[in-house]
């Protein structure tokens, strides 16, 4: 985890850093409370997909959590997105399918090979969380934990996994994904996650049925669980739902 | 509206009030800041069921809604309940055939006379919400309001009619409710609703289904209404979910 940038503002920190995992260097975000001497949680942001580390409304809830919890937040670059897209053409051929509406033109361009990509990035992903969580704690402010984890959409594809393998993930938020009928393999992810977890959902998401959304929250092993639902779209979720997540790791991160 | 007794405890003031209505005196409580000198907002905590104005749960919601809030909290005992009970044994019974989850029980003792019953005394109860209403407005510190509604299940039952038929309340907490198929007297009065609302629901609640849960919330006729989903059963939503209520009223009657 190599520090190439920092830069202050207000009372947030914010570290870009390039993190060597197998063959890839990841690039990543670190941010952090301005005076961070004191050992804190992290949450970890995963992105959307056709997003980034630094987007908009990962930004904004990255500052939030440093502003109003004094946590750290950390976020990567999946692959394929941000600074490793590598054929950028396809990735806008792919959001455009996405965004038409069109189940014919969203079936041909995220085809089976498409989807087995997907698939296979998401696994490697799951695996550069993991080398950053090592990273992170061979520095003992954050050495310990806890940490949260902050992902919907293709940010639960990543997160959902990883908090299911991964002990040191001690609270998630997932949302704006399914669990379609079948998905055996998915299913018995979602059952190993037993920790606290908020779970956001769009009632009108034009990507997938109220039905399989609501399914994947009910699979979910964890005791402690709940489910946010908002009138409107996908990428409709209404800003106010940052405070619902701020109040959620402020429960479960904050010692 | 005659306060008989006025307490102090820390920093919320605790009057008992009592309102004559009708031909009812209803016994209330309103809670205040202890230095309630400036206008603020009032929110009214309808009690659920077989419950009073004063019971643990509504209790704990108003102070911490003077403490977080600065806002004055009233609630008013129900017909037939607290200290307005006439037939002891009878509220007994009816309790005891809600435990005991027999539906053939709850048939004998939820009878059609005991359901007209119910649903006279909650349209002589919204009539009496309105004369505390009025009530309140002859002082200036809380006459321009904003108010807000939090009452779920019996709770829901008395204040969604209030909020479709009252301008006064600006947002309400709704829940534990739901709308059965071919009710449509109860669906009219959920899309006469038009203000913001929280409404909570449990997923393993014995008195109704998921989907009649759903479906009320789906009846509602707010552009900002968000629903919070717990497991659990009729009475065991999350106390954390308090937080969640504080946060919704801080968000539309703090000015």
């Amino acid at each position: 985890m190599d520090i190439v940038d920092e830069q202050r503002d207000g009372d947030v920190v914010e570290r870009r850093f390039t993190l060597p995992a197998g063959e890839a260097l990841v690039p990543g975000i670190h941010w952090l409370p301005a005076d961070a001497s004191a050992p804190h949680a992290t949450v970890c942001i995963g992105h959307g997909g056709f997003q980034h580390k630094r987007i908009d409304n990962v930004l904004a809830l990255a500052r939030m959590l440093v502003s109003e919890l004094g946590v750290g937040v950390v976020a990567l670059d999946a692959p394929e997105h941000g600074d490793r897209v590598s054929d950028p053409e396809a990735a806008s051929r792919q959001l455009a399918a996405l965004s038409s509406g069109d189940p014919e033109e969203r079936r041909r361009v995220f085809g089976r090979e498409a989807r087995a990509a997907m698939a296979r990035r998401a696994e490697v992903h799951v695996g550069e969380w993991q080398v950053l969580l090592d990273a992170l704690q061979r520095d003992e402010r954050w050495a310990a934990g806890p940490f949260g984890w902050w992902g919907v959409s293709m940010g639960t594809t990543h997160g959902l996994p990883l908090t299911a393998r991964d002990d040191r993930i001690a609270a998630a938020v997932f949302g704006l994904n399914a669990l379609r009928p079948g998905d055996e393999a998915w299913a018995r992810q979602a059952a190993a996650v037993d920790v606290p977890v908020l779970f956001l959902t769009q009632w009108d998401d034009e990507l997938m049925t109220r039905e399989t959304s609501l399914a994947l929250w009910d699979a979910l092993g964890s005791t402690e669980k709940t489910l946010h639902v908002n009138p409107g779209r996908h990428v409709q979720v209404p800003t106010f739902e940052r405070g619902a997540s701020v109040a959620f790791f402020r429960r479960h991160l904050l010692r």
